[in-house]
């Protein structure tokens, strides 16, 4: 048996002793999601620049095709095809404010992945958990394609193909597939699949939304031993060769010609007639194709945005897909979202529209979303919309309970409102879309200059796939 | 000023300490001959094989360009398109033998650079000093484009361009432009440039050549602040532009079309009708064109092979340019020779010919070599090779003192002629030529699984240029 495999039985030992309670074992999801080979084939890459801390530590880990930035430490890991963005770790000397506590931060955050597998996924943002501060851990877990793990510490748990968990910290937890938890933390849960949960327990709000099985069956079928089937894997494995290119690609060119205060990563591919305008952030394996830009609208990792115009001010968080559509200026597309109007007549959504996180929108009619709506759930035509969204406004005056469809409202519908615009706005700005050439910096402009070293495995022999310890430091 | 301006300042400083008694300022030398935006441009990279020891680090240093492999440690230098290949390093446990003396290692061989300035240097083997079995060092150090550090620790010296030091320990030296020293060691000398000379004390043999002035002024010429003018630097920057290509590709593909036991590296330059046989070795920063190389032939770093023929056990040293010429079986040719024939008639050179380190042989007329000879010095015609050359075994059997030409030979040939033939046949079995499939693996079999760490310097900032530390164990 070679390293890898050993490395791989131990971690499912580990995390399955997590979840015991749960009687959940991760070994069949893992085992087998990766030929060998592709272990020797990609790469890891991590980002360098003058403006984000620099601190790499791996150890005893294969990290096929990952990407790092910021401060990370990886060690007993197998890290595939992963996004490990440190970019908005905090600093020492910071103080996280968390509900009338204010806690100085004794060291910088780091990122540290242990003992676990993660395939696929995103890593980003900074630990929520006031009680780990300087440290976003992720340990003893499992991971599958397309997870978000946003700001959210994990420590034995299991997360199913397009999960997220996002600011919340999570303990020996089940997450199913496709199933969104923002719930600040998730102790010893078991979330089946399909389930969008937002709630504060503090603040007073709990949205709930379910996916039946069959429509969730439908996008997102996970199966023992091997890639997810669906209309989302579908759709990406229908354009993986075009990303081919971008990671041929000698690392040192970077954002020759993009507008002002834009930036564009080198592993993210741009096709057809697609612009950019001023303070645009394209990520890592974003894919646009006919696809406009507007300033300040960013794509974020993994995301697709095809014969598409987003008119300004736009977020598409990670893993949004984005297809025939018209979005109108400062709209907000969640994490994991698919939207796909239809080819000649493109789903139009109007300004300051909130896409809840893990929303389809897959249309069979013309469909036109007005201005200030907040929608999720699952939406083919105009009928779904009605049951799946209400206004900005409307959902402000909650006060109580109300049930539409397969959402679940509970609590103050204001606070949960003033959250998500708040959210916007920062991301808005952490993005770098409001920078004037002097001021308001953000990851646009701080990832102008960012150069990459390229991080190679073991080629043979048993550490085949492995890669050599490597430190980087200032 | 920046920090790679300090550091350059503080490394002359260094180095001019060690050079007072020869009233030598390395400063002119190398201010200005890198412009800054090149220490940004260009990536260095770290070999990684099963087959290797995997250890190294940098700290403080600029890398721009420059490849490492094995046990390397760079501190407080900087270290440019330079190739620090440390594939022959010695290991805990060996036994170096010397003259009697039985040393066995404590630990590992690696290479340290520190507070040292290297241009487009090989760095290569191990160090030959008795004192310094585990640690090859270069300290407080110039080397210039082209210079040769072969198996020779040194501190406190400068080396000019196209310098070669060879098995030798140089302390407080400063060794011309265009001149071969291996002579164990070199301690306080300063070489006048375009001196050959290979001698023992404890051998009892001395051989020099010394290229007239007017000549070498002709191939190579030092100027302050620039980088150095003459026929080889012309030659070399002709093709400069065929090797961008090579330095652009992505670090993951690797010698899928070559013949059985050979191997070519990624970073070198194959064009036009260029053949390979088995057991081949092409390194980096080598140029074929129009080149056939015969079964077990090698081109090490920097070798220009054009319009060539290889017959076959050819050895090619770090930095040899063979144009328009066949070159029979076994003949080697040492390090910075240049060999030019006429295009239509080339040099023919016949079999087991030991072409000396630093010869050039730039043809007005067509000329044929027999086989057995020894040639040296400058040769232009039929008549300089009769003052140029003698069969190995006439060499073999002086005692005493000859003069010829520009070339004097005191002692014992057959000592020098020995140990000549040792070395070759050593070249050959070190690279690989003699490998049969199962047995006599060398460079050329242990390379062929290479994968390459691409490593950045920051981009802008004070920084700028300078890499951060890293330290990749394995």
């Amino acid at each position: 048996m070679n390293e890898i495999q050993n490395l791989t039985e131990r971690i499912i030992d580990r995390v399955n002793i997590n979840l015991r309670e749960h009687h959940f074992d991760v070994g069949p999801y893992v085992r087998g999601i990766v030929s060998p080979e592709k272990y020797m084939k990609f790469y890891a890459f991590y980002g360098l620049t003058s403006r984000h801390p620099v601190s790499l530590s791996f150890k005893n880990s294969a990290l096929a095709g990952s990407y790092f930035l910021g401060k990370c430490q990886v060690d007993f890991s197998i890290v595939y095809k992963t996004d490990v963005r440190g970019d908005e770790l905090k600093q020492k000397g910071d103080v996280f404010k968390f509900r009338g506590f204010e806690i100085p931060l004794h060291d910088d955050e780091r990122i540290r992945i242990q003992d676990s597998i993660m395939h696929k996924t995103l890593v980003h943002n900074f630990s929520h958990d006031p009680e780990s501060p300087e440290e976003f851990f992720i340990v003893s877990s499992v991971s599958l394609h397309y997870a978000n793990i946003h700001g959210a510490p994990v420590e034995g748990s299991f997360f199913g193909p397009f999960a997220t968990v996002d600011l919340t910290t999570v303990h020996d937890s089940v997450v199913g597939a496709y199933s969104y938890v923002q719930t600040g933390e998730l102790m010893h849960k078991r979330i089946e699949p399909g389930q969008v949960w937002i709630a504060s327990k503090e603040d007073g709000f709990d949205f709930r939304y379910s996916y039946s099985p069959d429509v969730l069956a439908r996008y997102v079928k996970v199966n023992e031993g091997a890639d997810p089937s669906g209309i989302f894997m579908d759709f990406i494995n229908e354009r993986k060769n075009d990303f081919e290119g971008a990671f041929a690609l000698a690392p040192y060119d970077y954002n020759q010609d993009v507008p002002r205060g834009a930036s564009v990563s080198n592993y993210s591919v741009l096709l057809g007639r697609t612009s950019l305008s001023e303070n645009v952030l394209v990520a890592q394996r974003c894919y646009l194709l006919d696809a406009q830009m507007g300033v300040g609208a960013n794509a974020q990792e993994n995301c697709f945005v095809i014969n598409s115009k987003l008119a300004g001010y736009n977020v598409t968080a990670h893993g949004g897909k984005i297809i025939n559509a018209d979005m109108d200026r400062q709209c907000f597309v969640g994490f994991n979202s698919f939207l796909r109007g239809l080819e000649q007549q493109p789903l139009k959504v109007g300004p300051g529209c909130i896409v809840m996180p893990h929303t389809i929108i897959d249309l069979r009619e013309p469909l036109e979303i007005p201005g200030g709506q907040v929608v999720w759930g699952h939406i083919r035509d105009k009928r779904d919309l009605e049951t799946n969204s209400m206004s900005i406004e409307n959902l402000a005056k909650i006060q109580g309970e109300i049930s539409m469809g397969g959402m679940r409202f509970q609590g103050a519908g204001g606070v949960l409102v003033e959250a998500f615009k708040h959210r916007i706005e920062h991301i808005l700005e952490a993005n770098g879309a409001f920078y004037d050439g002097d001021n308001n910096r953000g990851h646009a402009q701080d990832h102008e200059r960012v150069s990459f070293n390229i991080l190679q495995p073991y080629r043979d022999g048993a550490r085949a796939g492995i890669y050599p310890t490597t430190i980087i430091q200032p």
